[in-house]
């Protein structure tokens, strides 16, 4: 087990009950020894999903699954297991799937569309089909309002750390409430990251508002993050209102009594992504990259990625060097319009590039200790519109080496 | 000094004097102590040029030079330094240039516009002006026909070995001479790879013509390697022509005449490719990857690079793990068209991999020796259609985190 990131919460945080939805975790065997690998949340009769998926183009097994349950917008129940992603395992992982879900809706007397599955791991193994099934009859009678630290460590791969965030909301005279988990420290990249987040409200929303909320949240949060550029075959987030808590009845997004629940689903998503880079496969600084200036949101946002994925940027930061060149150079290769003779760039708040060139002069001591902490800040302006962007990235570290280049052993 | 790659080639070649080429190598003192850093290449009155540039949108001050005077199609000398790339140095980085060329123009009596300029190194800084022109008024008696050993060396910065290849070809009745050398081991990446590269030969070509077969060299040799997926704001490969060679006339690249000259032309390419990537920073394996299946060329070009790119696949093979799922998250981010389910993969001739999942009982002890091995090779059918690939990369390893944490101080 490797040691906590360094750049993690102090604790997790005290995630209060919502009602109507149970957890459990236990150890069904799967991969790992000695550690639960496998979460079941129960959900009341009455719950709507929303969900973003993958968009790689050999996703497992389990994420087709949630793509046709989806639609639907009920949820009664969710499993998801560690240590395997049932990826890339042809028939076999699609009838694992398939048995899954039949028992859990035996089980919960839902229909089979009303379970979403999900799994994390080592691609291209099979999972005896018969493990999550029988587990599942374990943890039915054993699941708790409160568990939410110990579904937060379940689905733990590489992660250092369990990670949750909770948060309130007001609709109309009515407080709801947000919890979210998520896990996910490798193979990070947008569209989506390598992540699987489930996210809970009380709130009553129907499920097609509920997705608009979700899809809008991640834009601006989950992918908006990377630690390697990697995209998974697995990466699902699924919020899910149970509506047990009584407000006014809200039917479209663009509600304005929804104004207040979309802050708290957007920090919600933004603190359980930064929680996500805090974990980044051995990093020791939490990187903030905002750029300005470009010719849209989006080539900002290109722009951000290109600088945050460039491993001379990231190795540059991790030998705490404030090597603004190799931001140039990323700014170049990203393929977005910028205007070199106007091209500014700021570390930790000094301006050290202008107009093309270095800031003669510029104070280089305040730079250098921003650069020795564990919160680096860039502010890059392409100089040639008004679209900007704020991206979130890791260092790249040997620590990332010693991880990935022994995975499986 | 970093010790000499583990991947790189006995020693550096014999290359013949080509008529028409004069190399010298001086200290000019931009950044290194005690080594060389300056490249004079004399070429005499009649020699055609043509070039591939970096396609980076913040350019260095010296590829905007050759983007300027490369339409003219003559080249009299090639100034090349190290220790400084004179990117991102606004007007001044500019004056440089200017001076360097009108220097030389003046010393070898020709146009400025038939003076080429490169510089590879720090991005960011400025070059005292005076320096380069000074040196060339040492350098212009001292340069001799076979001075390629200490050209090769005079042009690196983070290599480990000069890289040099020489193939000769006939024209009719004619045997021509082909020499290349180039630098290169970090920021390399397609469109282009990070690279100075300079091809000469005595053939007599007209400049349309070398550049139609340059660009299509480069796209099936340079364009198809990557170390770490940045690309420079330098890249920039040269073929010079000096004309000497006695032969019949070419006018046009389909020339049947030409057939064993684009022969000569790709294999030096290609060696010279391949050495780039011997000596990526930190390598200890170099990589071939081979897609086929693909929906068209450009498509498994893609898929192949987003597998040569990824750090898990790339940290995998530092760790000598066959760990083809991987390879299988690679294709899926690529982007590209794949049939998941008639995907298959091989590792060094071995098929672990086929119709979307693993060859039940394939024999796992050949496929840990290749891994164990410095040469590996990945093959992917991704079972749509008849484009193809080949592309070349190194492993990630602590190497490179060692190198580019520290490459300033």
């Amino acid at each position: 087990m490797p040691p906590r990131s360094p750049l993690a919460p102090a604790e997790f945080p005290q995630m209060p009950v919502i009602s109507g939805v149970r957890l459990g975790a236990t150890s069904a065997g799967i991969k790992y020894k000695d550690r639960t690998d496998l979460l079941l949340v129960e959900l009341d009769p009455g719950t709507t999903v929303a969900g973003v998926l993958t968009r790689s183009l050999t996703a497992s097994a389990p994420v087709d699954w949630c793509r046709i349950a989806l639609p639907r917008g009920r949820a009664r129940a969710i499993i998801v297991n560690s240590g395997n992603a049932n990826a890339f395992t042809g028939q076999a992982g699609e009838a694992t799937v398939d048995r899954t879900v039949r028992r859990a809706a035996e089980l919960f007397e839902c229909l089979p569309e009303e379970v979403f599955v999900s799994s994390t791991g080592v691609i291209g193994e099979p999972i005896d089909p018969g493990i999550i099934p029988a587990a599942l009859d374990r943890l039915k009678g054993a699941t708790r309002p409160d568990a939410w630290a110990e579904a937060a460590a379940a689905i733990m791969t590489t992660d250092t750390f369990p990670k949750g965030v909770t948060r309130t909301a007001q609709i109309g005279e009515a407080t709801v409430r947000v919890n979210g988990i998520v896990k996910g420290s490798g193979m990070i990249a947008p569209d989506m990251a390598t992540m699987l987040g489930y996210i809970f409200t009380d709130a009553a929303i129907p499920a097609n508002v509920l997705q608009t909320l979700l899809t809008s949240a991640t834009d601006r949060t989950f992918n908006c993050i990377t630690v390697d550029s990697d995209t998974s075959t697995s990466d699902t987030v699924l919020l899910c209102a149970t509506g047990q808590a009584t407000h006014r009845t809200v039917s479209a997004s663009t509600d304005p009594h929804l104004q207040d629940f979309r802050r708290a689903l957007d920090e919600v998503c933004l603190e359980l992504a930064h929680q996500v880079v805090r974990d980044g496969e051995g990093a020791t600084k939490f990187v903030s990259i905002r750029v300005d200036g470009a010719a849209s949101d989006l080539a900002a946002r290109r722009i951000g990625l290109a600088i945050a994925n460039s491993p001379l940027v990231k190795t540059a930061i991790a030998g705490e060097d404030a090597n603004w060149g190799r931001i140039v150079m990323a700014v170049g290769k990203s393929g977005e319009k910028a205007d070199r003779d106007r091209l500014s760039i700021s570390i930790g708040g000094v301006q050290v590039a202008k107009d093309g060139k270095v800031v003669e002069g510029y104070d280089e001591e305040p730079v250098a200790r921003h650069m020795k902490g564990s919160e680096i800040d860039f502010a890059v302006d392409v100089g040639v519109g008004r679209g900007s962007a704020q991206i979130w990235t890791c260092d790249l570290t040997h620590g990332y080496i010693d991880i990935n280049g022994s995975y499986r052993s």
